[in-house]
């Protein structure tokens, strides 16, 4: 399945991105004067291959779900029974992203690919689990290529699943104690990026603990001799961040818009972007996080975030946010009066 | 009706404030991970005077129509007649605003408090002509005082009637051919920055026609020796800025959050400052507008813009995108799970 998927990734279409530049021309706006907006809309139409590209609704989010082997290393505060804890909060509607999703009309569908504790089966929940947790990745590889593998085909299936059920975007969602940590790893893996520098804070840490981080990132990253993307995953990365990559990439395949949202997003996509480069057209930023890692990966793929707010919350609550805007975007070319129809004098 | 609205508007309420912290602080997220929304979210409690805050929906956008006679000094490209073609695409829903306040759920209301042309009668369309635009700025007042005071008493009017049907936010739009050269005199004047710095390109303009610009917009405020914020837009202002200052008083009066769009917006929220410095509180920055003066206007009432994407075009289209993200800072409040209530493990 990833063979498959990594061969339909294609570049964006060039013919609808020259229908999708000269209406943008037409429509009774000052040229330019939607600035960002005009560019994603326009690639967009590329994406779909087709002008005007699809209204991204309705849209679906996939919160992915695992523990770490490295919390043992004391990389944060919070216990690790916190992501069980926080999964019965998303199924149950309760947490942040949920309020969320619910302001935006977003589906929500929670994904147990490595949550360490057995979870209450459930209807809001996918019980994925390719294992109880990564081992601690300061110390062995976190994974075994399988268990990356089927962390990949797990988020390839979320993903198709959903847009055969009718979602016109993909959001990235996450759930991990400790995630933030194989993150950076993988940032500074993928990019070459100095770790110390793409390690950041988490959801609030004191310097001590970041510190430790610090030189738990740096360590595994000198460590690192592995080429092949995979290999990097499963030597630093998590069963959420390989899902996730799994995820945009079958976006990618499925020619459908994945809006990003924080680190761990960051950090899949360049892991997406090693495996096929082309699936970068598929990326749509969600949100600047206050993560230095995530702005770091986003630079590398040379995207630039809709929202930046200083949100650190992950869940995918910065995809959710960047919704309303990129559906605004598209709908421009669906339904604004050109200057002829309008009958508005030009300049 | 001015005095009694500047009588009217008070600080945030000190005890929604208390309690909407206490209550960021027991929701089930990192203590401030949700960065400026957050902040918004603790103020609008405060503006509300309840904690929570009513999400703000329904919203309503007001777009204040006026022409200018100081188009004749060629400060733009664009002909004087887009002003009324542009109503009538407002009115007929094809303009970018309405596809933006389609997908936001806002209802728009267009007002014209001083287009040049006489407007055909519409159901969709407030008559509310002041007079049949300003006088040129650059040789004499704009408006009498009795003519701002009118415009002013407009915008109060309109604000009130969204306000009585039910909207819970109000949000700022305008159309004016020329109006970012009245804009750039306000805010010059209002915060005393230099008339060339806040001087932009507005929709699109040549160097040549911005020097013009600059030109007629140093020597209007180096003219100016009014103190009284109605002389100053008497004698620098538009019809449609002075509409969105009292529309601006009316909703800071009535509690409820004004989003304000772009430069425009900016350049009314300066004069609604001056006339009642604590108005501010209602004020809700939806986006930073290209200009350089709307930077300006919003450093000066230290208010931070939501988003942040290029935009240039007015309408209240940065005021739509602001919206949903506006109303998500809130939904937090009513709607998450609190650390006890979900069982959630703190650090």
């Amino acid at each position: 399945m990833l063979n498959e998927t990594l061969a339909a990734i294609r570049p964006l279409d060039d013919d609808a991105i020259t229908a999708a530049r000269a209406l943008q021309a037409r429509l009774t706006k000052p040229a330019g004067s939607l600035g960002a907006l005009e560019t994603l809309a326009v690639r967009l139409a590329g994406l779909a291959g087709a002008c005007p590209p699809p209204i991204p609704q309705p849209a679906a989010l996939a919160i992915f779900a695992g523990d770490h082997g490295v919390h043992t290393q004391g990389v944060t505060p919070w216990p690790q029974e916190v992501t069980a804890q926080m999964v019965a909060n998303f199924v149950a509607g309760g947490a942040v992203v949920n309020a969320f999703a619910r302001q935006a009309g977003v589906a929500v569908t929670v994904v147990d690919v490595g949550v360490k504790a057995t979870l209450e089966p459930s209807g809001g929940l996918l019980d994925r689990k390719v294992r109880p947790g990564t081992r601690d990745l300061s110390v062995e590889p976190a994974m075994t290529r399988d268990e990356v593998l089927r962390a990949l085909v797990t988020g390839m299936e979320v993903a198709d699943d959903l847009v055969d059920g009718g979602a016109q975007a993909l959001l990235t969602g996450d759930m991990g104690i400790a995630n933030t940590t194989p993150a950076a790893a993988l940032i500074a893996a993928f990019t070459h990026a100095d770790p110390a520098a793409v390690t950041g804070l988490g959801t609030g840490i004191d310097s001590e603990t970041h510190a430790r981080k610090v030189a738990v990132v740096t360590s595994a990253v000198v460590g690192l001799h592995a080429e092949d993307p995979v290999d990097i995953l499963a030597a630093v990365g998590g069963l959420e961040h390989a899902a996730l990559t799994g995820f945009i990439l079958r976006g990618a395949a499925r020619r459908v818009p994945v809006i990003l949202d924080g680190v761990i997003a960051a950090s899949a996509a360049v892991a997406a972007h090693a495996l096929a480069p082309a699936s970068v057209a598929a990326m749509v930023a969600g949100h600047r996080s206050a993560e230095p890692g995530a702005t770091a990966a986003l630079g590398y793929l040379e995207l630039e975030p809709l929202v930046d707010l200083g949100l650190r919350l992950g869940e995918g609550t910065g995809a959710v946010l960047a919704l309303p805007i990129v559906a605004s975007a598209v709908r421009v070319l669906h339904e604004v009066a050109t200057f002829d129809s309008a009958g508005v004098a030009h300049k």
